[in-house]
């Protein structure tokens, strides 16, 4: 049987830390919720930043919920490319020797030291959903695409959470490449072909 | 033995028709050449237009010359999302029911009816390549990348030049999600798995 999988794009995107969350907007703030997200717990706030390197800006980058241990913000490479910079691929919270920038917000901004990555392509299951497929956290697998666009991704890490269900994450270029804007499926493959 | 094809990626661009080029820069005008481009014969030109859709524009667009016999603007999926329209995936020239635009040039502009497209991913080589390879023109393919963000990208379109030497060639979405921005190399495979 072939093990279909929900595929979701996503857009660039900042995680906020209780301290970056309160220099930007102010001792006490809370986020407001603008719409949950799949991910249990997780919404889409009503604020956004614009993040800035040297004289290049990207403006309107909405800020998930909850606040995390720490900043981190998420760009596919067409944002890096615009910001003139490398975004590394890494794992979420994976933030050591990444690029900074400035965040500003309505009234102030703030310099992160680092954080801005490429997030590496990942699937999230729960426990239960992980031992049907046979995972392990931090497997790697691949999973295909359809349509004219077809894609093999390789290299897809599979996450492993009590909160999660069975959902693959890409960002936007992933997505385009693959033709799917929004939301998509895809067929599991195991085996992980990649070099 | 596996074929190792060269890759590069084709950010988006405008092919010209000699009518609206004359339209655009006035009777008689030849295109500047900026650099010479790996497919025989064609170049970049110093010329670049803006395109135009609404009240949204993309400018800077550069022209690929020589003059085609029709004017075709090639466009990733991230274009067509920042102007707000769809970009269907064609093979070179195949334009019927495409979108159109206005371009932009630097005193006139023109209004074309169709030709936006997000260029079919695709292989060029010559008949004696072709031959070697058991490729005919129009034969779909895989080809894999390497390293983290390794990819398999299917349906990818074999053509077949006297002019062409093997190269693949993908939009900039496409080499974003697997991590090649400008060249990189890939292992074609023959076997199209895609549905």
């Amino acid at each position: 049987m072939k093990n279909k999988i929900l595929i979701e794009i996503s857009a660039r995107h900042i995680h906020l830390s209780q301290k970056d969350l309160e220099s930007i907007f102010g001792k006490g703030y809370e986020l407001k919720k603008l719409k949950h997200l799949s991910l249990t717990g997780e919404f889409a706030a009503k604020e956004t930043l614009g993040i800035q390197i040297g004289k290049r800006i990207l403006s309107g980058v909405r800020i998930i919920g909850p606040i995390r241990k720490e900043t981190q913000v998420e760009l596919s490479h067409t944002d890096a490319v615009l910001l003139r910079i490398h975004a590394p691929v890494r794992k979420s919270g994976d933030i050591i020797n990444t690029p900074g920038a400035v965040l500003i917000g309505p009234k102030k901004k703030i310099k992160i030291r680092h954080g801005l990555i490429n997030a590496w392509r990942h699937i999230h299951c729960n426990p239960k959903e992980a031992q049907k497929l046979g995972f392990k956290n931090g497997m790697l697998i691949s999973v295909k695409t359809n349509g004219i666009c077809s894609i093999t991704f390789h290299n897809v890490r599979v996450e492993v959470g009590e909160s999660y269900n069975l959902c693959m994450h890409l960002d936007t270029d992933e997505g385009n490449a693959a033709c799917i804007l929004k939301n998509g499926k895809g067929t599991i493959v195991k085996n992980n072909f990649s070099d």
